[in-house]
């Protein structure tokens, strides 16, 4: 039983969204139309056993981890925070210090952005289970509309922000914990390039993948220069393709982009090519070497 | 451990809510102010083996009963549904046909209140643990206002729809699984009153507890009559007090109020007699006898 797939069947039989769901479920957050504004929604889960080692991984990084990867689908929407709901199943044998480190680092992350933490559920198991935070995210579009994962168009540059690849160190620790969600990167490029600004996803899965997901929304293929991608220390190219937990933006876009923003590096790592003619039309081309890369990167398995 | 003053933690030391919170947590909803509207917003649990027993509960009846709860939250607002979010962490042995089961349920119980499923969380454990299924959403103020739980003043009547008790059934299923959210009635009692209706609570701990968190509120004392409690076929007064999950709605108002709302009757079953003497200060008189009733119900506790 695959995750991807149990999503996919929920939201493709689901009709009844009626007229107010501008984005509907398949993009990193819903856009909802209320009376006299929009508003962006989403939510995502960290699963101890799962997405971290909670042997490895001290409570407040836990914690912060959790909120700040969904608020990095704030960022992928180029969206302003508006608040953070988090609900919380504790493990049984959890000590509340741990417990309190947990909803501290989640309450100051959330506050970072000016996402308050406005709404909260606690549990605790019944038996001995996993901790499973499950952090709701709300945010308006900063610049008057959402950009999405569609709308790549041929011709468009490919962008990564910051660097990618070995997220996760070798002590458990590193970029995947102590991460910065790119909200203000995201509002900022969305500003300077405004409507050339066409498709963006957050970095979570692997750029092949994540790349793979603009392709297929636009029905295009993407291909990319491997010498070109910006890898943190010590990581090859296979690694800035397939780790994920970049939480980095990538984006297609249109005519001059600046080589950064807020002080981050923004570097051109390929181009829409043309049509698809795949599911996941990513191709990599590394010296002498072309391969697909549209199946690199972490597969929502069971 | 106690869930309840871990929550109180978290709330009591966030100061950092910022001036777009106008009903900070500690309600049943938060009630945000965005640009040219008001948001109010909740997340509630459902976890295995704490909240259901998932070898007498159907998949369909879990996923209902899991929307439905954070549903009653909207009634208790006076809110009119937006949207719901739901994220699942799936025990590894669940089969794919009662993951789907769950999954239709979710989105059909959102469905039939205009709440339409806009996003989704799927994870799966990595070990033998339990179903979480986290539950957020998103609501508008039906009226212009939002009714909270504060505001009950001395003189009021106090008034629950429906009846009380006996929710679980000896089958393991009833009224905490097939109950309809009272949205509908909240948002007509709520047009029908007006400003009369000084504070609202949905009734999911059981009418001792929550109408102490109406008490509490308003720095009040209740007096319960519990002759008058309307009771569901079999439950005794203490039932009727302490089982909880009935998911009615609880308010207290001033002036004439109708004996029923869409159908649903509306009982008067006490009044706000006076200033609090004491914390969940809910006092029953019951024929010769007199008892305290604010500890009555469930409590979150580990």
């Amino acid at each position: 039983m695959r995750e991807f797939e149990l999503l996919e069947h929920i939201y493709r039989a689901n009709p009844d969204l009626g007229g107010r769901v501008l984005v509907p479920p398949g993009d990193d957050m819903a856009l909802l139309q209320l009376d006299g504004t929009r508003l962006l929604a989403a939510v995502d889960q960290l699963v101890g056993g799962r997405h971290f080692d909670p042997d490895r991984l001290p409570p407040a990084l836990i914690g912060r981890k959790a909120v700040n990867r969904s608020l990095s689908d704030i960022a992928a929407m180029a969206g302003r925070p508006v608040a953070t709901l988090v609900a919380a199943t504790l493990p049984r044998r959890l000590e509340e210090a741990a417990a309190l480190a947990i909803f501290d680092a989640c309450r100051a992350a959330a506050a970072d952005v000016d996402a308050p933490l406005v709404g909260g559920d606690i549990a605790v198991h019944a038996g001995d289970a996993p901790l499973v935070l499950s952090v709701t995210v709300l945010a308006e579009p900063a610049t008057g509309r959402a950009v999405t994962r569609a709308g790549a168009a041929v011709g468009d540059g490919l962008y990564v922000t910051g660097a990618l690849g070995g997220s996760l160190g070798a002590d458990g620790l590193g970029h995947h914990v102590e991460f910065r969600p790119r909200i203000a990167e995201a509002i900022e490029l969305a500003r300077a390039l405004g409507a050339r600004l066409h498709a963006m996803i957050d970095l979570s899965d692997g750029l092949g993948r994540d790349a793979g997901h603009l392709a297929d929304a636009a029905g295009a293929r993407i291909e990319i220069d491997a010498g070109s991608l910006p890898r943190r220390g010590g990581a090859d190219v296979r690694a800035a393709l397939a780790d994920g937990e970049d939480y980095e933006l990538c984006f297609a876009a249109a005519g001059e982009v600046p080589d950064a923003v807020l002080g981050v590096p923004v570097t051109r790592i390929g181009a829409v090519t043309g049509p698809a003619t795949r599911r996941g039309d990513v191709l990599v081309r590394d010296g002498a070497d072309t391969y697909h890369a549209g199946d690199l990167g972490w597969q929502h398995e069971t």
